[in-house]
């Protein structure tokens, strides 16, 4: 095992353990998933794990997922504006060059595309590289640097620094925001009004209320990039347990919360059918159904690979094991689809005022004898969870 | 064991284990500390490790820690204007009030004051405390709750979430950026040339140029909030070895650095005498001395904390011990010294030429009989370690 | 005249000139303003006008306006956060004789609080002021150079800047839009159903859906500063007509615009009775009421005076008198009322599908007789003006 | 005159009356014009012809000019992402028969391309067109009715709103900085030291400080758009004057403001040959040349026209026709150097600590026969200008 941590870390001297609970199955795109989340923060595992429960009772998560791609921005010091326009034109002009010089480097990884800025005597260039499986920071970081060489060989135009914060890489940014990074991810759900009563202890409207003034308005007062409650909480605990890049959640507490009411009909008609046992009062519903609850995150920086990294670690490898080992994109969808679970559970319990009470009950510690350790504990569903942002 | 898990996992089924790599000793306020970063990102501890000693070399490094607090921000539904500034001007007069029945929910934590904004029929407040050692938003959460019942009571004006995105918790945001939260910490070094030379590899100017046109001018182009290169990474490293809450690394994300040309001398006369046998080549100094480099970092928003959460766990606590179990206050300014340390290392590895040759070297595993193994190797201070963002 | 524009212009070789339009009467906290606007926009005034109408027609607008003060943020060069710090802690112990310089510039100025920041070598310090009727800017700057004088002296810390871009002025940037600046103005009305139906030609559910996906969501995934519809236009032509400084525009876009159902009765049953003869249609009304729409803006800086800059020019002196030579705070509440109407009426000629058409109507040339000119034209309340953003 | 104003105003009652001061000659890309700034600011127009002077006689002032193109972002209620993704996909198969219909409103208009975004169930498409000659917001609003009707006609999927704020029009947003709006324009110039000297009364050095300090990191302590000093105020004094939309003045403040030393020696060379009789003192020049000073801005978002809106008025007429009835990027181009003159002047003016003492001597009233006034009276070059932001 040495040297499969010799691209982790250096002067190594222990390990940090961090505690491993379950949620889920979370049902995205009629696929059950179990999850593993590494926190320590009490009441989150259970939230997430509420979020599940009501969306797979209401037919689980749809999830759609952009390969947005990798992308590293060196900075270039250039004479003026002319000089800055021959550099971002004769890479436009000789891309197929530059990508060879790129490509070279490991099979692994496309060049897709660039964007470019400048200002003065600095002229930034955004290389956009499809990684695989890999996040792919390490790859293009190498593959910008032999671009950095043919240009400054061809031209005559010295780098600056190899990473201009033109990338964006761990940093929150508008940037990434608008256009994208490593993948982009949609998800939604039609919770059930009476999913959204029994197991969310609350109604939609009093969701959508929230997410109005929480979500919406309180970031648009506070000045916060995107609308979300705590999309950094879920990231941020599928990240350690999969091995992800930790800093990269700065870039995944960026997106938007929707919620609105859902009056379609065709869908609500499976709602008894699907997953019996678990929903109960179906046989409540009036003849005139009031409407469901819509729910939807968006999440444009989602920046997550299969391969590289802390990927290859054993506490780590069990976990993506568990999830089936899916593909990059496949878990950029399931992070998606969890973040949805967790910012709904959470956005519930500030609508029904249990914030302040999951906390007291699950976030501080008390001597309890208690069935939640042991390897492998039963995973309770009805676990009245709520989590604070 | 197993209570004192209870308010950090619920359906726990193992641990998530992170590799713990050692840096330093980080040299702050004339003290040293042997760091402990857990990460799975290959150069990043031999990085901050380089930055530690160039900082150590010249001097060690100042730090400046401002207690700023906690904050809840809930949002109250008002009818209109007059009923906003009713419930804002409530608050005010019946201070007194609102502290006592906050406080009474734990004898750790004061209210300072607060703050206020309203568009609509949404009226915010943001509590702000002092959470003495706890990190505290468990505290923080319970309190406003309570704050939340008296108006309620009182005014009847109802509260429609206990978290309003005006706190603002773990998102992005320029309300923190601009008033703080938790820690406040500014850290600052001068490293004289000769270091600059031997330890980083460049030179005083060449890193300037990086900062000039990367972190500042490169944010600005990226609509970045702040200016930095990478302090999530260091925060994510310290976080997790320290048991903090991951998901207030995007707000440790936030913060801006500076880089200047130093041209006192009363400061440098002392640079050969300080530990010795470290440093080579001070007699190589010209009578006309050449600028040192002044570098500097600020961070806005710092949420720490040394009592609850994660830092109750075993490896964790082990961590915080060989910190020497400092205060709160010292461990915000232990991490805002490793983020000068790991900025100024990856800053100069950008200016020489060196991130993707350090990825290269560091950031892939290979086959090795690795001496970075073992349970406490020797610390090699002279790596040459360098990170990308 | 000669000397009266000593103060407003060098090197002058004429005058542009730009048509003024009529709408309101605008009813303001129970008071009646005849607005004139400056603008080359067709449309806009239409648009106006047609907010004038259907707010009047429902009781007016009610307007708050909290007089924050006029800023400015000087920056200094210190050795570094100690000497920053210092610097800060000084002013706060010395703010008495800090106020005494200040104010001793002018009689119509008072120094009401300051706050700072800082980051390496450079400490910023933000000095609010009260000045009266005036805009101000002209007499904080000579203040402010007497404070800086006065601490250059005192603590031989050297002003780089005396505008540090910390004021700020004439930018769009989060610390005014967080702290306000000049006057923070909120502005709110019901507008009656039957009013949204008759003259603004939609529906109050129509504008909501309007406001939450343009004005929020469209922000929010634009990376917009606030969350309106178009501010700028009716600040641009009341801050032309009235005298104000034109660059202040940029700061009066901030704001954010709120639209809600409002279910309320009491304040419904005073619909017909209220300007006899303009509301048609009352008599529809059924037993059981459907919801009103509650309508309300958000400015937190509105920089604007009654006297200074361009106040003192004939032409805008008339449309000041027409205002009936209202206090400067008024003139804010005036301005923020007006942006109510204006935005109003563009959201509902969004959702009424009517913008394009607006346009081709009122926004491009064409030869007619046209009925619009002439010195005094009666005031058309019935056109169906719409305006784009 | 009448029908001239119909698709300007409603309800007319008269002009507005703006003085209008000339600067210059402003030397941009070796073509000399004359402004004219429409200002009730005093010290304004000095400070720009101040500006127009250094850079005149360091060899003027380069600009390049890229024509991004009027853009309007409808949002579309679609009913989740699936149907998000097929009106994208839509838009992108179809795209020759979307220009087919949008360019049939206007034989002026091209359609170029469009951008996307989605969350929840809201779409937004952002087209994107070149206008020709004209600022162009009325064509492309009533082109995008049209591709609005074709996709409602198609796709049975109604639009919200014409307008999505993700245009985004005249509001401070990140989407317009980032992708640039109407016209994207860099300006460039080389101040010799000794005009730096005479001109400016400072140095390059000082002059770089100040836009390091204040500029770029004020504006990132203040959570600006952008990093410049008052582009808003020139920027509104020639929109008046050329008759643009003073609500545009919002995006034209966005940008940022470049300085750094010059070491060049060829451009150098040329200094005293160039405009004879204006430089005084090029014999002083040392032999080992101190570097001179580059300064540059960038605006990546200037709406602006020839046709159309306030352009076709008499006095906004006389002024365009004083510039050589430029084409819209020229003057773009005009606009672009006439800011960099006023940033330089106002810059300049705060490293010499001149601010205040501007602002005392020109910006206030005071009896004096004033030799300003009359119609073309003699342009005072050596008027030691100076402006606050």
């Amino acid at each position: 095992m040495a040297q499969s941590l010799t691209g982790n870390i250096e002067n190594m001297i222990g390990w940090t353990k961090v505690p491993l609970g379950q949620a889920g199955p979370l049902l995205v795109n009629n696929k059950n998933y179990d999850l593993s989340l590494a926190t320590t923060e009490g009441a989150l595992v259970a939230s997430v794990n509420r979020g599940c429960k009501a969306t797979r009772l209401s037919g689980g998560i749809k999830v759609l997922v952009e390969n947005v791609g990798a992308t590293r921005g060196p900075v270039f010091r250039v004479k003026g504006i002319d000089e800055g326009k021959k550099l971002i034109n004769w890479v436009k002009d000789n891309f197929k060059l530059v990508q060879k010089a790129a490509e070279a480097t490991s099979q692994h990884l496309k060049l897709v595309d660039f964007t470019s800025t400048m200002a003065g005597k600095n002229a930034w260039l955004r290389f956009r590289f499809n990684t695989g499986e890999a996040m792919g920071m390490n790859m293009v970081t190498i593959a910008t640097q032999k671009i950095v060489e043919l240009i400054e060989d061809k031209l005559k135009i010295k780098c600056l620094a190899l990473s201009g914060n033109f990338c964006v890489d761990k940093k929150a940014n508008w940037l990434n925001f608008i256009e994208g990074r490593g993948k982009k991810v949609w998800a939604e759900a039609m919770i059930k009004r009476i999913i959204v009563k029994d197991v969310l202890k609350t109604t939609p409207e009093k969701i959508i209320e929230v997410v109005k003034s929480k979500q919406w308005l309180g970031s648009i007062m506070s000045g916060s990039m995107g609308a979300n409650g705590h999309f950094a909480n879920i990231a941020a605990a599928l990240f350690l347990a999969t091995g992800q890049d930790m800093a990269h959640v700065v870039e995944a507490s960026l997106g938007v919360t929707i919620a609105e009411l859902q009056s379609g009909s065709a869908s609500r008609r499976a709602t008894c059918s699907h997953l019996p046992g678990e929903a109960r009062g179906c046989a409540r519903r009036s003849a005139w159904p009031a409407p469901d609850l819509y729910f939807s995150v968006y999440l444009p920086d989602l920046m997550v690979g299969m391969v590289g990294g802390g990927t290859r670690l054993p506490s780590q490898q069990q976990v993506l094991k568990m999830l089936g080992n899916p593909s990059a994109i496949e878990l950029a969808g399931i992070i998606g689809g969890s973040v949805l679970a967790g910012e709904l559970s959470l956005t519930a319990a500030l609508a029904s005022g249990d914030l302040a009470k999951a906390h007291q009950k699950l976030g501080r510690p008390k001597p309890t004898r208690s069935d939640l350790l042991g390897n492998k504990s039963p995973i309770r569903s009805d676990l009245n969870g709520a989590r604070y942002d």
